[in-house]
C-alpha cells in the first residue's frame, strides 16, 4: 500500500489542511457581493453553500450583513447541494444576487456570482511523497522526452495548478494536461462527473486534492490508467483502487438481470438532467416509468416499489450510494447491460458531458 | 380507553379498509385524464401520488398508456408529497396535463385534475361503536334542542358525508359542521394543518376517518373539545389524547429558551410558504438567519449548525417529527415564547390558512 509507504495513516493530520481547518481563513470574495448589490440596486441575496460547508453560511450572512445597506435581506439555501450542476433555481430566481461557493461555474450567468473558495493548503510536500508511486522522473532528457505525467485537481486547487505543473516539470516530468470539455471551467479540473481533462497521453494521472471522491471517479473512468493520489489535505498518498466499486457495479448488473419492471429517473436538478437518455429507455421499454425527481434517496425509491431503477441524473449517487438502495440502481450503460443489449464487458463508468 | 370498550386491539383489521385493501378498487377517473389529453391536444401528461400511493403509480400509468394515443408521455413524480399543499411544481409545469391524486383541490387551477381517490369503507359499523363515547344521544327531543355533535372527515370519505350526517341526526343529535376557510374544500373537511371545519358550537368532535393524525392536530387546535375518533378503516374508536405531543412541545420550547442563534426555514413548497412570518422574525432578530427549503429534514439542519429553528413550513413537522431533530424546531408561536415575547400558556397549535 502506497499508504504505508508515507510512513503515516490516512487519519493523520499533522501539516495538513484538516489540522489547519480552524485557523485558516476562507476568501469568501465579500467585496464582490457587495459591489453586486450596489450595481443592480438589489434588495435580496441568496447564499448557496455545498454541503460541508453550510455551517459557515451564518457567519458569511453575518460578514455580508455588516457591509451591506439597511434592508437587504440575506437568505441561506437549505437544499443540499453537491455542485455546479445543483444550483438553487429556486432561490435563484427569487433573489436579486445569487451567490454559489465551492465550485467553479458549469456555465457563466449574469445572475450568479460563483466563488469558487480555493484552498491555501501547501501542496508540495504531498506532492514529493506521491514520487514513491510514479515512474522514475529524468530531468536530464529533452523535454518531450522525459516520463509523461497528466496532472488533475479540483476548483479548491486550481489556484495552485500553475505551480503543481512547475514542480513536476522541475522534477523531470512531461506534464499532460487538457481543459476537458465545456462542462469544466479550468485546464486540468475534474468533476465527480467528468475526467475529460484526464485524457492525456499518460498511464499515469497525478490527482492533486483532497479525499478519494474524485480520484476514485478518474480511475473507474480510465481503469487503463494508474490514478496517483496526493491529498494535501489528509496529507496521504495513495493509488485508486476501484475494485470494491466495480465489484458492486457488477453485482448491481447481475441482480437487475432479473428485473421485471424499471422504474427510470430523470432528474430535474438544472445541472443533471439527461433527458433523451430518459425518454429513449422509456419509448423502447414497456415495463419502464419515468419518475421525476430532484434528490434520489433510498426512501423516494422504495415507495415505488419496482423490482430495478435506472438513475439518469448523476453517476456519483449510482455508483457511490448505490449498496444504500434496496433494489438495484443502474447508470444508463448498466442498464443496456442489464436488459442484454450489451455484453458485461463493456461496462464503464457513467461520465456527464454537457452544462445546464 | 375507549380502545378497550369496543373490545379489539387497534391492529385488529376484520372488516376495515385494511383488510379490503386488495380488493378494493379506487377509482382514479382515468376517463376524465383521457378527456383532457384530447382536449388539450396534450403530449405529455404528469400524476402525482401522495407516499402511501406511490406504488400504485405504475399501474395507473399502465391504465393511462393503454388508452392515451401513441407518443403521449407519462411522467411519475417521485417527490415526496404531503397534501394539495405540495404539488410538485416542477412536473406541474413541464407537462399538458398535471394529475394530483388523494387530494381535494387546495385551489381550483384549469392545469390540475385533482382526482380525491373516495374510500369504499362502510363507515356506520364503526359510528355505531362511537356512540359510547359520545353524549347520550336524545331522537325524543326538536332539533335544536338535542345533544350537539360536531362532525368532521377528511378528503378520502368526504363521499360519505351526508351519509355520517344523515346517521347522527337519525339516532338524535344534532350535527354542527361548517365548510372552514378557503384553504377546505369541502364542509366538514379537516387537514394535517386546518380545522376551522371544527369551530362549532359543540363540545364533542366526531372524527370519521383514517388515522390518528388529522384528530391529533384538530385535538391540540381544540384543546376544550373533546374529539371522538371513529376509524373505519382501522377499525377502532378512541379518543384523541394528545398529551404525550403537547408534552414534547413544552420541552421543545423550554430547551429553545437558551438558544443564542436561530434559524428561520421557509418552505419553498407552493402552499406551504409564510414569507411574511419568516421575514418578520429574521427582521427582529439579528441572530435569526433565513433558511429556504422544500423537504425540512433533520439532516438538512444539522449541517447548519445553529442552536434552534422556526419551522414556517407545514407545523406537521414540527409537531410529529420534532423530536427527530437534533435541535429543538418550533412553531412561530412558540418561538415567541422561547424568546419571552409571549407567556407559556399561550402555547397553541400551529394552524395554516390561505391557499397558494
Amino acid at each position: 500500500m502506497s499508504q504505508e509507504s508515507t510512513g503515516r495513516s490516512e487519519g493523520d493530520l499533522r501539516n495538513t489542511g484538516m489540522s489547519l481547518k480552524h485557523d485558516r481563513t476562507w476568501d469568501y470574495e465579500l467585496d464582490r457581493i457587495v459591489d453586486a448589490v450596489a450595481e443592480r440596486d438589489a434588495s435580496t441575496v441568496g447564499l448557496q453553500f455545498p454541503e460541508g460547508l453550510k455551517r459557515r453560511g451564518p457567519r458569511v450572512a453575518d460578514d455580508l450583513r455588516a457591509e451591506l445597506p439597511e434592508g437587504v435581506d440575506v437568505m441561506i439555501s437549505g437544499k443540499p447541494c453537491y455542485g455546479a450542476c445543483d444550483l438553487d433555481t429556486y432561490l435563484m430566481r427569487r433573489t436579486d444576487v445569487f451567490v454559489h461557493f465551492g465550485h467553479s461555474p458549469m456555465k457563466e450567468s449574469e445572475k450568479i456570482i460563483y466563488v469558487p473558495l480555493f484552498s491555501n493548503v501547501d501542496v508540495t510536500p504531498i506532492m514529493e511523497e506521491s514520487l514513491a508511486e510514479l515512474p522514475d522522473p529524468d530531468p536530464t532528457a529533452d523535454a518531450g522526452e522525459r516520463p509523461a505525467v497528466g496532472l488533475v485537481t479540483t476548483a479548491q486547487h486550481m489556484n495552485m495548478f500553475e505551480e503543481m505543473r512547475a514542480w513536476l516539470e522541475g522534477r523531470g516530468f512531461d506534464v499532460e494536461t487538457r481543459r476537458g470539455d465545456e462542462r469544466l471551467t479550468h485546464e486540468g479540473q475534474v468533476l465527480g462527473c467528468n475526467y475529460a481533462s484526464a485524457d492525456v497521453d499518460a498511464d499515469h494521472i497525478l490527482y492533486v486534492g483532497g479525499g478519494k471522491f474524485h480520484p476514485l471517479g478518474l480511475a473507474m473512468e480510465h481503469p487503463d490508467k494508474t490514478v496517483v493520489i496526493a491529498d494535501p489535505v489528509n496529507n496521504v498518498v495513495t493509488v485508486a483502487d476501484t475494485e470494491k466499486f466495480m465489484k458492486q457495479r457488477y453485482a448491481a448488473v447481475h441482480k437487475a438481470m432479473d428485473a421485471e419492471e424499471w422504474g427510470v429517473i430523470f432528474c430535474t436538478k438544472i445541472g443533471q438532467g439527461r433527458w433523451e437518455t430518459a425518454q429513449d429507455i422509456v419509448a423502447e421499454n414497456d415495463d419502464a416509468y419515468l419518475i421525476t425527481m430532484d434528490e434520489v434517496t433510498p426512501d423516494r425509491l422504495t415507495n415505488f416499489g419496482l423490482d430495478a431503477y435506472v438513475n439518469t441524473g448523476c453517476p456519483r449517487i449510482t455508483t457511490d450510494d448505490g449498496p444504500q438502495f434496496k433494489r438495484p440502481m443502474l447508470t444508463p450503460g448498466e442498464y443496456r447491460i442489464a436488459i442484454g443489449e450489451e455484453p458485461l464487458e463493456n461496462l464503464e463508468f457513467d461520465t456527464f458531458h454537457g452544462t445546464w
